[in-house]
Order: C-alpha cells, then structure tokens, then sequence
C-alpha cells in the first residue's frame, strides 16, 4: 500500500480500511485521521497509540471491554470480527479439548470478576497453551498493573492487523 | 428497566442493552459502565455526555465519522446499525423522491467535503424537508460552530436512544 494514497484518502475509506485496528473501536480510526498526512505508516501506529494514551482510565478500560472473551460466547455465536476470528483460530483457540474449554473458561470467569475487563493478550504472537498459562499468570496482578498490560496487548494486535493490512496489496474492508 | 438491575450487571450485559447509544462507539458505553453505581438513569447519560466532552477535538470529530450519512451508502447497503435503520426511516428518509435524494447526496458530500465529517442530525425529532433545510443551512457555519453542533446532535441521538431502551420493558441486545 502506498503511504500517499493513505494521506490522500476520504474518512470513510480510511475507516473501510484501518476501522478495526482497534478491536470493535472504529472512534480512534477515525480521531486519527485528523492527524494527516503521516510521513510513515509507524506514524498511523503512533497517532493512534497516543490517542489510548490521551485516555482516562475508564477510556482504556472501555477499549479492553470492547474485546471478546478467548474461546468465548462470540466465538461460539459466530460474532466475532473477521479479525479475531482470524487470531484466535491461529492461535488454537477453535480446536480446544474439552479440558482445555473448561479451564480457558473457568479463569476467564474469574479473571473478569477480578478485573471487570476481559483477558486481553495478543493471540497471534502465541499458542492456546501459552494463553492459558499467561491467563493463569496475569491473573495474580494488580489491576492498575493489568490495565497497563491489557493496553500493551492491544497495542501489539494493532501492530499485527496493521501488518496484514499492509502485506495485503488491497485490504478488505472491515465489517464493523 | 429498573435502576438496580442496571446497576448489577455485567459490563457484557451493559454493553448488550446500551453499547449504540452512541453510534458505533460501544467504548463510550464500556468505559462509563467504570462509573456504576448510577443514582438515575440521567446519571447514565451524565455520565456518557462527560465522557464526550473529555475528549480531545480529534475524539469527537471521531464519534461524528462513526456516523452513517443520511440516505447514504449505508442505507442503500443494508448496512446500517438498527437504531439508525429506525431513524431514518421515521424521518422519511427511506422514501425519497429521486430529487430529493439527488439534493441531500449533493449537499452531503459538500458537507463533508468542507467539515471532514458527516452532518448529524437527530433524524427521529425530524422531517426529511427539515433535515435538508437545516443541512443547508448548517453548511454555511465554521467548522468549530459545526463541530460543536454535531456533537449536540449526538447528544439528542442517545438521549432518544436511551428513552426507547428504557420504554421497552426488556430491550433487544443491539449488534455491534
């Protein structure tokens, strides 16, 4: 993709393209645009980066409720986005033993209890094995130490989606 | 609805019943569930409209592009929300006649063109000839008057949104 027909795009195709970077959080998409031109594409990444920074706290907290459980009731219901869909089948997460369910939803249960947000990781950096492990792990933080974790794994998935968008010649639009 | 029950649930459960009171902005919604116990359902709204206003420029340009255009692509499409959907329709903006849908695709694009976001109206308080008047009109305005005046409308948007869910004994979970 070329970074001078980026800057030189209508909002609604900047949307089309880049609205889902941020799980189910079109708004920051399109905040960003009012940042053109961006001399790189890292510059897209930072805009939209300093935006979840610009947040308050229930801001950021909002942005990881937007995110669906791992192996949850929007897997199971056929509503996840194409993109999460994507990453959580990559990662093993729509052929999981029985056992395995059990446990990924036992301590997304209680993980949710504890936080009030969903256990966000990045699932196309790792394996069903290594999520149930880094849930089982995350769960013993702090919030205010998990909220910044969270942030964190948003901001790796954006990097990735940003990553297939830019690999692909001509991106789908995003179904939001 | 009652209050209680409200104040109780999940942010899930939230988000299912009130996640479009802002048009494609369930972070807005997710992040004022943060803000429980609510003492009424005014505080709910509060409590979104505070959250609005704390944004920067770029954030609420962002929720207006989140907006659909009035007998627009999405309508033509399919592909509007369900509230939005019900919205248009009310105001007429279903049946046009071809002159008048040649007008307000002119205007729109002259609009957006000029503002770098869609015009938002509350289409439910409206009439198609009104809502083409006023589009007129507010084309006229300069970009900060109409920044804020959009936002208003969106102001007026989820207020009725929240009248409807509350009138409704038990509300249909928007998709998102």
């Amino acid at each position: 993709m070329d970074l001078q027909a980026v800057n030189s795009m209508s909002y609604e195709q900047f949307l089309d393209i880049f609205g889902n970077i941020i799980e189910k959080c079109p708004i920051i998409t399109a905040a960003v645009w009012s940042r053109r031109p961006f001399s790189s594409f890292g510059g897209v990444e930072d805009s939209v980066y300093d935006f979840i920074e610009s947040l308050p706290i229930s801001g950021k907290e909002g942005i990881l409720r937007c995110h669906p459980d791992l192996a949850g009731r929007e897997l199971t219901s056929g509503t996840l986005t194409m993109e999460s869909q994507q990453e959580q089948r990559q990662a093993g997460l729509t052929s999981l033993s029985s056992r395995e369910r059990e446990i990924l939803t036992l301590l997304n249960t209680q993980y949710k209890k504890k936080f009030g947000f969903p256990f966000v990781i990045c699932a196309k950096m790792s394996v069903k094995e290594k999520i149930i492990e880094e849930l089982n792990a995350r769960l013993q933080n702090d919030p205010s130490i998990e909220l910044l974790k969270g942030i964190d794994e948003v901001k790796k998935i954006c990097h990735m989606r940003m990553e297939d968008i830019l690999c692909k010649g001509s991106p789908m639009p995003t179904k939001l």
